[in-house]
């Protein structure tokens, strides 16, 4: 969502004095860390959390270089007050493909010693560029699918620098892939449809982190929720956390608002829609506009049009009418803001420290896919404690023994 | 929250797509039914959804007159299409307050037979003009605040025509004032702050039905909500609901976000002011922007600025920065778009019927305040558990006999 | 629920410990409030809670008759320690139905002046007695049920002393019928089966009180509950708190666990048994054992047994069992402790304080039927916040004068 | 809870009639798996479910011998029933702790093949009998205490056959020490009681899997949820649940109920005390009676009572009461009757097919500590999904080939 009333540099600024806990980290690093010398290439949304990063990057000392992810995402006036910080960036709202590619093509060229990938797309790029690539010291990774790939690439053989899991760091998953996604999806449809969610059919396609974090704000909103999935062992949780799980073709039959977060494709397609009730609401929180089979849609449908900013309404040959928002793209990102600010300053501190840590120890590691450091969780974890005024216990020397003896 | 890219038509398409309940009892009501030669006048937040319920009056035949309810809310393209369907509209976005008492003088001049209210502004214009006041067939009123006001006039006998308390309604109060507020003003703050609500003290000034529906979906988004009352009944509700109940002062040391919804002046103000936290975000969902002392907080201030669109920051003497959320104006409708649409299907279906029963009844009826008739309330429930395919049990005449000995 | 190990004195003092509101009632009292010479008559489940209250009336200086409501519920032990402490006990468990025919009339020839009824059934029987009906200053009604009764009296001119339906005081509704029930429902059901609640399709019949409380509980451990209701705005409740609504007869086919909770007779009868899932568990939690038509039951199936304590099975003539727990009686008292203690030390003080009231001022006092004081109910609430060390908000004289002028 | 009006055969009947699963898998493995010629040694909690299991090893063929896990959870009525099928019974309800030593020998002393273990204690006790122990081709552990156990034994070398962490399997941990222990641990404070729940200070130290649990049902009675943690991690999950997070000796100063469940000693002790509120309830799900120390508190305590069945009150110097529920064991078995049935006919169904597993692998196996094969996870959710009726979806080839392709 562009915002054009206010400046990229208050926005950076009123996300930046809501990251504490990237704040702290920053400051307990500079006695004792530097990326002077480093050149770190990272490709992100590109908003004010996301600068705030990359801001803080350049403070350690690096030659930071920052592209878009897409072609729709970046907001121009962060990406100016950034680049006015002097941060390299290439990034431009409603570029062409061409643009954007040439955008991540200019990240690789600089040579980057460090990189902080988005799905896997700066990985798969080095690998046209192995001189490269060959200079890369190592990596962070910050979503479920770029994971997947990383982990194919290390079973057979073509992962060429160390990469660390930011993804599956449980201070990453818990937070940002469950509350973060359940939060921000349901921002995103609240505001595009101004529909009411009490008392409705809500529909939850795959109940991994997103699909629990959907659901559960879902259910916060008195939605009754069903859960579809393919894997029994979620599908009898997802039912004894009170939820009704059913095949996707009946829940077609009775579903107000569905949302998809398989990670997989043709989660709802061409089997399905002749089954949707008239004026059912679908939308993509999971992966791109693949789990949402856009295409078959549009060719199954009589017409469509844009109703509402994000809606847009096809009606089917039965003269049924549904509605996609935002285009079956991730509806969080590209009808509301993303994730709240809190859950990315857990997660860019995450890659903040995992960048310092590569630049320590990337001497030792191997070609491999690499968890976050436990401690990096541990201090993450803390620091947040912190940040909201909590305490904690901590174990007597005799309960600590009483542990290790059993 | 104004959209340019969409004309008025397609919003109001939009919305009455979604209201099933009002178009059932528009044809129910129309071979039985005329408002011919009535004219209706109607005070309202001009937007998509209340524009249905003016076209549909003039559908049952009435002339019909609607003046924006206030300076701020109304979208003019939906306003420009309505008066394309032959509704004589007075209203404008970001007029003056001069040209919104016009427009209000502009429905009292046209002679009303009937009104529908909207916080008793209608009813007191009125008395400025006893002429056409004496004219008034009844009317409607939507809030609480209205309806407060007509008890007090009822009782001073200064109530000059049948008026129907339809905010006194199970079907308004338990959905428009609980689930309306509680999702719409999540929505508006959400959108409007990019912030976690989980894990955060979420503060709700008054535990009434707004109240209510706020804990309950701040709860359903994660929050730890704390509520602070008057009413010891009302306090001991909420505690057993969950909550944590506490004065507003000792709310204040450890508050994250403040949603006033008491109906009363001054909740916080002054007094709290210097003990909120470092960042700490208020907002209203009850009342005028009274509830939230504004113009002290304005003198309180070292300074202030917007950081964010409808977001203003406050930088008090001590350095520390609270925020306050659409200049402490209702926050589902400054800075969202209100209610959700099923749930002003409801409130209108009882504005329309309620206009109905007046044309009918006014001959019997005394300047009185009336509930609406309790077979109002009843069609309202069918038609939506209708609209949703949803059926109930029916009494045997067993039972009904039962329940009648007993 | 019989318990003989200990000794009726200290559960006594086990419930009078977690009484604080009736304690400081009794307290605030003393000084200036005296029932020396009066007779108070009391009909109730007489176990450690109802105790307190009886021992509380004559520490004011009343005589005090006390008998069991019913044939099951008396705990012998508590009975002796009441009636060691001077109360004139008239109970015993596993009485005949004679017996406790002779119990009541017992109360009825003391001659009382005030009456403590539960369901009615004093008032009933005292109208066989009306020499002693004439000496009655006032009583007051603990039940729904009891309360209908006395309406319906009002309304044909048969009551005969003031009666006070404490009953409908928010502070008994709220709490005893809404959170009570609720809490001892599941209690009951989960003793008796050890049977896993998450993920059990939950059924509750009636959304009134009781029901709300029922249905609140199923669903916060873990069931997907599903309402039914034959009143349509109830039901549209229902439905927006993210509960499914369908009939009885729908219901029955997938539901697991049933509550009937309507107040009426016959809500799972020979319409639904042969329609029940093989293994459905029956209870009841509104009113007597009517609810489940148990004698249909009986006579539909083809043998029943008990095959657990609490639990009858019946095999149907399908070979489908289904299970009945506590006979269909009120399955929180039956099969449990009742009401929470915290919980009956609002209600009884509102029993306690309405006796108070009654004894003031029922010279004053017509043959109706009144609400609970206003203020007893304020006091009562704030005597049970201050219990919990809970302080509120009071309003500021600018506050009540705003809210006066509106 | 000792129940003695029925019979063991018809508790036993009840129990096997709820355990669809294992049921299913005993009719799947009957035609290709055998357990005749094997010795199977279990020590278990001896009452109805447990019986169903050693019931059906026997069916397979296998000779079982069972012996009671402590001296207190034996239920006779069950262990004659289960002897009379032919099962090799050891234990008695009240027996010395002599005793139960010696039952425990004897299962040795048969010289199992497969053992089934509860805590450790079995694998422990076959140390001293080295001669046996040699002769043990497998066995499963169904607790986290004896997972962890089991772990530093695999470390140091000292596990000298194959064994299977039935715990640590997502179909065990989720829903046994997850739901199971939620629901069984809020009964037992429901029953023993009679307090209530909604509106108090519930504290719930631990937020693994049990303390999740009992945090997710106690809120769902309407307590307002304090956790105590030694993880910062865990601390900050469960405050972004929405519950309050701090320190024992602060929770100590406004917590109503306090439940441990660390798996660690002395969570409350002589620290603690002095520092809780008069009347608060103490009890343990967790661990042995080591969670709250017992030992300290008896000492520190003035005097100490039964007041009610299973709750002893302690009278502090400062006079303040304190209550502990049975004796700081296991509320959940102790006062209640442990988990759900369907619950533990899921954990149940694990062991069974793991030891089916055993037999057939154990050749091929080390002497390690193994995972439950996944085929075996996905088998129990299926056939629990199956036994509720719910179907779901499955991969399309296409969905398939794209998840491997990423």
């Amino acid at each position: 969502m562009e915002e054009k009333d206010l400046s990229g540099k208050q926005k950076i600024e009123f996300a930046q004095a809501r990251m504490p806990v990237l704040a702290r980290a920053v400051e307990d690093s500079l006695s004792h860390h530097s990326l002077g010398g480093k050149k770190v290439a990272m490709t992100i949304h590109l908003e004010a959390k996301t600068a705030v990063l990359a801001s803080y990057l350049k403070t350690l000392g690096a030659d930071v270089y920052v592209a878009g992810s897409n072609t729709e995402t970046t907001q121009d006036d962060v990406a100016q007050a950034l680049a006015e910080q002097g941060v390299n960036v290439f990034a431009k709202h409603g570029c062409t493909q061409q643009e954007q590619e040439k955008f991540l093509r200019n990240l690789v060229v600089h040579e980057p010693d460090f990189i902080i990938d988005d799905g896997g797309d700066l990985v798969a790029l080095l690998d046209n560029y192995p001189e490269f690539r060959a200079k890369v010291l190592g990596g962070c990774e910050e979503t479920t699918t770029g994971v997947t790939r990383l982990k194919a690439r290390e079973k057979e053989g073509s992962l060429h620098f160390p990469m660390i899991a930011v993804n599956d760091s449980p201070m990453k998953k818990l937070f940002d892939n469950c509350f973060g996604t359940g939060q921000s999806t349901m921002d995103g449809i609240l505001r595009t449809t101004n529909m009411k969610v009490c008392g409705k059919n809500f529909v939850v396609a795959g109940y991994g982190h997103c699909g629990k974090g959907i659901a559960m704000r879902a259910r916060g909103l008195g939605a009754n929720v069903i859960v579809t999935e393919v894997n029994p062992v979620k599908a009898y949780q997802a039912m004894q956390e009170g939820y009704r799980v059913m095949p996707m073709m009946q829940a077609c039959l009775i579903g107000d608002f569905f949302v998809t977060a398989t990670g997989d494709i043709n989660v709802i397609d061409n089997r399905h829609f002749g089954s949707l009730k008239d004026g059912a609401i679908l939308c993509n929180a999971g992966h791109f506009d693949v789990e949402v089979h856009m295409d078959q849609l549009r060719r199954y449908a009589s017409s469509h049009r844009e109703v509402r900013k994000n809606i847009e309404e096809f009606v089917l040959p039965s003269k049924k009418k549904i509605f996609v928002l935002a285009q079956g793209k991730l509806v969080n990102l590209a009808a509301a803001d993303g994730h709240p600010i809190e859950i990315m300053d857990l997660s860019f501190s995450l890659q903040f420290l995992s960048v310092l840590y590569l630049a320590t120890s990337y001497g030792k590691m191997e070609k491999k896919l690499y968890p976050v450091p436990p401690q990096v969780d541990r201090y993450v974890a803390k620091a947040a404690l912190s940040a909201d005024g909590v305490k904690i216990d901590t174990l007597t020397s005799e309960q600590e023994k009483y542990l290790q003896s059993m």
